[in-house]
């Protein structure tokens, strides 16, 4: 969307209860912890920052928040709502689009429960003089194949480069979202903003700006996916049986790679080759497991073992009575 | 199951709601109708059949059931399990696996609809001395990729000449089932029952009984998948667009099949290329439907272009609000 013109002061939030939030991620690429003088210059500057929005004081009452939510290893939803606006009101943002994840291992089990948080959401917005938007998306599996910080860094950073690489889920999902922003910044006809931020993606603008975005921010530009670290201790999972995966565990993955130290360990994380629908033979590598301590990666690969994995296998039988 | 030496008398039913039964299929390769003494002839030479039940008179209150059903458009449970159970009581059957199919589109919507109706099924199978089992399979999607009499014949004969041809979710439904009755039969033992269906399958023992099953019954033990009809009007149906498909939607499936003229044209059906979870590109063949009317042709057509037809292609954004 910044390579479109439009100013986009992205505010990112550490990973609360999950393996890895948006700002764990960045910070592999580049700094993410400013003073408010600080962004305001990268802002004039670049119009596009994806920061720590904790780190600014920009939402005092946030921090607070957010620190209690941590020990409880659960983020209410009466206190989402506050912690998103207080954010985003503080950066001066006129309009949003809410990400609203929904499926099983979620905060969102149904559509149903999700539709309900959007519109309480942009009625709570509208009072503050916020215009959102709310985009329910599918994640009743992971988006794209890996969990971590550093792994989700490279998964991305993989992506811009190039296009062909996908993974499909990942470019449906981040351009079904910045379609909506650049229709609702008037970059973009009505449902045509997914197609301009596909094309965005695909002629390298949009990489081009995130190198920008890295060096303003103080990281190295030049940066290649291969040359992030992972690990360095590392387990492969293999399947015991063929069939096709009728689920991908969410919650499993999660357990598992904040066993394996995410998100504090940067590069510790985990990484999902195929995807729901898909036909697994015996033998085939489903899951790997990285971790920066042998320790966390035992304790991690003990939660695979138990569980079973995250990858559920299925045949046409699913119970006999 | 009758390969492996078991008697297996199978009268089956013809389509009440939906665009083909077994005995519609059947009846493709061979006749189905016979009389009481005819069928008693064929299971003491052979041991197996594959018949129509409603033809024997063997349970004549329910040819009455199933024709009021039929207008009805709907099999209410209660009438089912009373249903079932007297024709298997009729031809003297001790033991019975029922085939419960779960998922949108089905009778039973969810696994728990599905599984206090086995529980039902299953007492009263019991109070009339029935051994009985429920198999709760996966029906979300079609099982295979064919729907209707004759296509349905085409490609259950095409897997009992080449295990490899697949489709897998056919294999996996009909030996998880097959394997249920071997080991109540005492033909394998407990959980060995599938791989030994999957090895009558794969061994041609199961084609080879198919055709000395279609002989005895009057038809051509020799035909080929190739040799059997389908349509002469067919229409094949391209995706507009490129998507991972969430849903192949099995009611939108029978609406299209029966307006084709399933299943009392035996050369009408449709057929389905990919299932859920595949990737489709904007130009694949996703749908195929065949007709023996022109005017039936255009019907279902119509169909499938006013509800954009069942395979659903989905991004990854669910709603926007």
């Amino acid at each position: 969307m910044a390579a479109a013109g439009l100013t986009i002061p992205k505010t990112s939030t550490r990973a609360i209860t999950s393996p890895s939030g948006t700002a764990d991620s960045m910070e592999v690429l580049a700094p993410v912890t400013f003073t408010s003088e600080e962004v305001e210059e990268i802002i004039s500057n670049l119009k596009a920052c994806i920061i720590w929005g904790g780190s600014l004081d920009i939402a005092p009452a946030d921090s607070v928040l957010i620190e209690v939510e941590r020990p409880l290893h659960f983020d209410p939803i009466g206190l989402m709502i506050p912690s998103i606006l207080a954010k985003k009101l503080s950066m001066g943002v006129k309009k949003i689009v809410l990400d609203v994840p929904v499926g099983e291992g979620t905060k969102f089990k149904t559509p149903m429960d999700g539709k309900k948080f959007a519109h309480l959401f942009k009625q709570i917005a509208d009072n503050v003089g916020v215009v959102a938007d709310c985009a329910l998306t599918l994640a009743h599996q992971p988006i794209g194949h890996c969990i971590g910080p550093a792994i989700e860094a490279q998964e991305a950073l993989t992506l811009l480069r190039d296009y062909a690489a996908g993974p499909n889920s990942l470019i449906e999902k981040s351009t079904s979202l910045a379609g909506i922003i650049l229709e609702m910044g008037g970059k973009a006809k009505p449902d045509e903003g997914q197609l301009m931020a596909k094309e965005i993606l695909r002629s390298g603008k949009a990489y081009k700006k995130m190198k920008e975005i890295i060096e303003i921010q103080g990281g190295n530009p030049e940066i290649t996916p291969e040359e992030i670290k992972l690990g360095p201790h590392k387990k492969e999972f293999y399947s015991n049986k063929s069939g096709h995966i009728t689920e991908v565990d969410n919650s499993i993955i999660n357990q598992i790679a904040k066993a394996a130290g995410c998100p504090y360990s940067k590069t510790s994380g985990v990484q999902i080759y195929k995807k729901q629908g898909a036909m697994v033979k015996e033998g085939d590598k489903i899951f790997t497991i990285y971790s920066s301590s042998n320790t966390k990666l035992k304790r991690a690969e003990k939660i695979y073992n138990r569980t079973g994995g995250p990858i559920i296998l299925g045949g046409m039988l699913i119970e006999r009575i």
